[in-house]
């Protein structure tokens, strides 16, 4: 996707302060989604695992067990954060103009590791990210879990988020003499029908905001 | 999803050489997507960016221009390659107990910059992975766009495949008495009918090959 062609049909935009007027972009990818590709260093090399994340206004939350291997080795160590949408395949005519419509936001920054109230926020947020309605639903983390569990925080001070949408590009030019055809291949995520765990006790309703959760693309 | 609570019902094997009983699992999880997210360590830090790959039984492709930025910097830094698929949500009775399914490889490794005809293979790989039939169909690469082109080849002798799979597992316990819905939500990416580009000469049909990507699941 970076790379095949698509550079000028992508619009890459990298800030270092709210308020930007690209602003609602980052905050639209990020909230289209709950699965991250986060990146660590651990003994000078990349690591990248996907972990869920949770976004506000201000910051990215995600378990930190991975992250936290290279925190203790350098408590200022950055991560990056990515998050990305694919939305398609670009079929042009040329194979060098082709490519993938996509949604991509970068994060970079030193997480910090959450404690007290703030932890619970983080968890509440990631939770909610991932199944809207189940921080309310299911229990809460007991005094234990939430010891067991390390949640981390990275303010959205610096991101950049890359778009790329549209139809090849190559139609203008000798390529478009080549009667090849060229278009889109639009792909989405979809949610289907939630499936009861087979242990489940008889008589347990499925609750609306489960129902709801199967009900549509992401 | 990493340290959601599913670390029993996760099957997570590294392995470094070829002929792995997990060596199946590993071809599948490539097999089954073109997007991964190419982690490099740039002036000390990480940076995750998403781009196309190919796979073969040997090698994963991809494009390398900012590959090429940590390896100009250092000819023997390694990077990793994570290829994950989400195929849903785990709804358990507790917050700690909820994940999500997946299937994710990493590969680590230092790549190789290809050249001559090492590098067309790897091109016609990639092409492949993303875009059945596209390398015979569509106008090759020109010397110039060639040129124009880093090609790089991990080898797959170092990687680690992560398979979460299931229902819930926390049907047996006090939970179980919450009177409370588990399961799980299904997710799957799916490819919407082809769109041909604005552009298109009149006339052009629709090529079998590509009416093909637009019928399925990924």
């Amino acid at each position: 996707m970076d790379e095949i062609g698509t550079t000028e049909r992508t619009r890459h935009r990298r800030f270092r302060e709210n308020g930007s007027h690209d602003r609602a972009d980052l905050d639209a990818v990020l909230a289209a989604g709950f699965v991250c590709h986060l990146g660590v260093v651990v003994d000078g090399t990349p690591m990248v695992v996907p972990t869920c994340y949770g976004a506000t206004r201000d910051a990215l939350y995600f378990h930190g067990s991975v992250a936290s291997r290279s925190l203790r080795a350098d408590p200022a160590a950055e991560v990056c954060v990515t998050v990305t949408h694919v939305d398609g395949l670009i079929l042009a005519r040329s194979v060098f103009e082709h490519g993938v419509n996509y949604r991509s936001a970068m994060v970079y920054g030193t997480p910090r590791v959450l404690t007290g109230d703030e932890k619970l926020t983080g968890l509440r947020v990631l939770t909610e990210q991932c199944a809207p309605g189940q921080w309310d639903y299911a229990r809460r983390p007991s005094r234990k879990e939430l010891a067991a569990t390390t949640v981390m925080a990275l303010d959205l001070t610096e991101a950049s988020v890359k778009i790329s949408t549209g139809p090849p590009d190559d139609g203008e030019g000798p390529d478009a003499e080549l009667g090849l055809w060229a278009g889109n291949v639009p792909m989405r995520t979809v949610t289907g029908t939630p499936v009861p765990a087979p242990d489940l006790a008889a008589g347990i309703a499925l609750p609306p905001h489960i129902a709801a959760m199967g009900e549509g693309a992401l």
